[in-house]
C-alpha cells in the first residue's frame, strides 16, 4: 500500500495517475476526492460534514469523520484482501491524521511518500487548475506536513509528475 | 446497507443521489462507475480488464475480477465498521454477480433493489446521455436481471428517479 | 438554427444531444453553459458577472450582458457562415431575451422552441442530476417562457428526450 | 484576441486560465476541445469528421473542416462586436492553419503565441492527466510549429503556467 500526503494542488493525483502507469501489477487508487464525492452532496454545506470557506480554509465535522473512520477500515480491507491500493490524502490533522490512517491499517506493509510543492508554486497551479477555491494550495502547502514521517519524499516544484512517480516506483517490490 | 442493480442508463445513479437527498442519515455511495475509475487507466484496453466493444458489449477479465473481489471485501468492511452504504452496480453476470456480493456480505443487513427500464427506453437515454459506448443499455436491460432476487424493483420507465427514491426509502430503517 | 429555451433541468441539454444524433446532418451546439464555461471563472463571484443565489435565484451584471452580446452575434455569424447551430439558453429574462436574440439573429432561418417541465419534475431531475444550486429548476420553470413565442413546444414531464428530439426534426427541412 | 498554439498537453489550458486570471478586464476563452464538444458525438468516429488513432495521430475531415471554417468566422465575429477572445488550438496543418486563422480574423489585432514544451517532458503530463490518447503530445510537440510566426513564445518544460501567463499579458494592452 503506498499513501501519499500533500497539500492542495501538490500534483498528487497526477503522480497517482503515472504510478498507476509505471508500476507492473495494476494498483487501486482511492483518495480525499473520491471520498467526497460517495457522499451525499449536503455534507458539503454543513457543519457536521466538509466546508471549504472563501479564504481556502477546509474544516470537517463530526459526520465527516465517522464516514471517514469507516471508509479508512474498507480500504484498509481491500489491502488484506489481496489488493493493491495508492491512497492520495490531504493530512488536515497533520501527524493526528497519520496516526489515523496507522491505527486501520495495522499490520499493512504501507509506502508513507510526502509530496511537497513550494507554496507560492501550488497556488499558481491552483488557478491554472481553475476547479479550486483559491487559497486551499497556500493554506495546505506545509501544514499537513506538520509532525509527519515518511519514508519517501518528493518535491513537484522543479520535478515532473512522471519522475516522482518513477523514484516512488524504485521503492515498491 | 443497499445494493442496486440495473442496466446501464436504467437511471441508478440519479436514484443514489435522491436516495442520498431524502435519508435522512449520511450514506456513502459507491459503484462500478468510482471502481472502474479506480483503476488504472490501461485495464480499460486490455483482456485482462475491461473492454467495451463497438456494439455495447462489456467483458471483464481475470485481474478485473481479482481487483473486484477485493474492492467488494472493503465496501462490506465499510458497512461492518458502521458506514451506510449504498451500491449501484451492474449484474453483468446475473445470479453469479449476486452471489459475489451474497458471500463477501455475509451476515449485513442489505436492501436488494432492482433497477428496470424498458430496453428502448434506456437506449434513448443512452443517446440523450452522449457520453456512453451505444448499445449497452440494449443490451444489459434485460440480461443482468436473470436469476437476481429482491426486495424491492422500481422501474424508471415511467416514473421519476426521485419517487423511486422515495419508494425505497420507504423499506430503509 | 434550432433555438431552445427552458428553465434549468428541464431537459434541453438531453434534447440537443438526441437532436445532433437524429439530424442527418452534422450541427454545432452551443448554450449557456458552454458560454458560461468561457468567461473568466471569477466572473461567477462578481456583480458584473453572474451569481447562484443559495435558493436558486440566478442573477446577471453588465459585463455578463456585454460579453453574451458579443457572444450572440458571433454564434449568429457561424450561422451565416454555412453552420448548422443548435442553441440551448434560458431566458431569464423572458421575452426580452428572445429579443436580443432576434436582433442579433435578423434575417436568419430559426426555428424557435419551448421546453417545458412541470416545476415538481423538473425540481426533482435537480436533486438526481446532483450538479446544480437547488431550487433553480424550480424558480425557472415557467418564468423563462412568460411572453416568449415558439414555433413548437416540447414538454418532457412525461416524454423521453430523444421522442422530443424526433418530434422538433420533423420541423426542420 | 489572444491566439495560443500548441501541441497536446503543452499546457495551453492552464495558461489560458491564468491569463482570464490575470488579465483586468474579462476575456472570453474557447477552443479546439470546447469546439470539438460543440460537434456530433458521432463526429469522433467519422472519417468526415475527427479520428484519434491508437498511436496519437489526429486526422479530421472534409465536415470536421467546414464547421471549423464557420466557427472561426463565428469567433472573429465575437471579437468585432468587442469581445476580448482568447483562442488556445492546435495548428495540426502548421502554417496553413494559421492562414486559415488570418483570413477569417483580418483586420483584427492578434496576438500570435506559441506554447512550447519538450516532447518528453510533454508525453510524461499527458500520462499525468490520464484522459488523453497516448502519443498524441509527442506527435504533436513540434509539428504543429511548423512554420507558424510568433509575437511571443512561451515554454512551459520549466516555466509554470501562471509566469508564462503573466509574461504573455505584459503584451496586452
Amino acid at each position: 500500500m503506498i499513501i501519499l500526503n500533500g497539500g492542495s494542488s501538490s500534483g498528487k493525483s497526477g503522480i497517482v495517475r503515472c504510478l498507476q502507469a509505471v508500476l507492473p501489477d495494476p494498483w487501486l487508487a482511492f483518495g480525499c476526492d473520491s471520498f467526497v464525492d460517495a457522499m451525499p452532496a449536503r455534507m458539503q454545506e454543513s457543519d457536521g460534514g466538509i466546508t471549504f470557506a472563501a479564504d481556502g480554509a477546509v474544516s470537517v465535522g463530526p459526520e465527516f469523520r465517522a464516514l471517514e473512520a469507516a471508509w479508512t477500515e474498507g480500504v484498509a480491507a481491500m489491502a488484506r484482501a489481496g489488493a493493491k491500493v495508492i491512497i492520495d490524502d490531504v493530512f488536515l490533522g497533520g501527524a493526528a491524521s497519520q496516526q489515523r490512517w496507522q491505527k486501520a491499517l495495522g499490520g499493512l506493509d504501507v509506502l508513507w511518500v510526502g509530496v511537497r510543492c513550494e507554496s507560492e508554486v501550488a497556488a499558481g497551479r491552483e488557478i491554472a487548475r481553475g476547479d479550486r477555491v483559491r487559497g486551499m494550495a497556500a493554506a495546505q502547502a506545509d501544514a499537513v506536513h506538520e509532525g509527519v514521517f515518511y519514508d519517501l519524499e518528493v518535491d513537484t516544484t522543479h520535478t515532473e509528475s512522471l519522475l516522482c512517480a518513477q523514484a516512488i516506483a524504485t521503492y515498491v517490490g
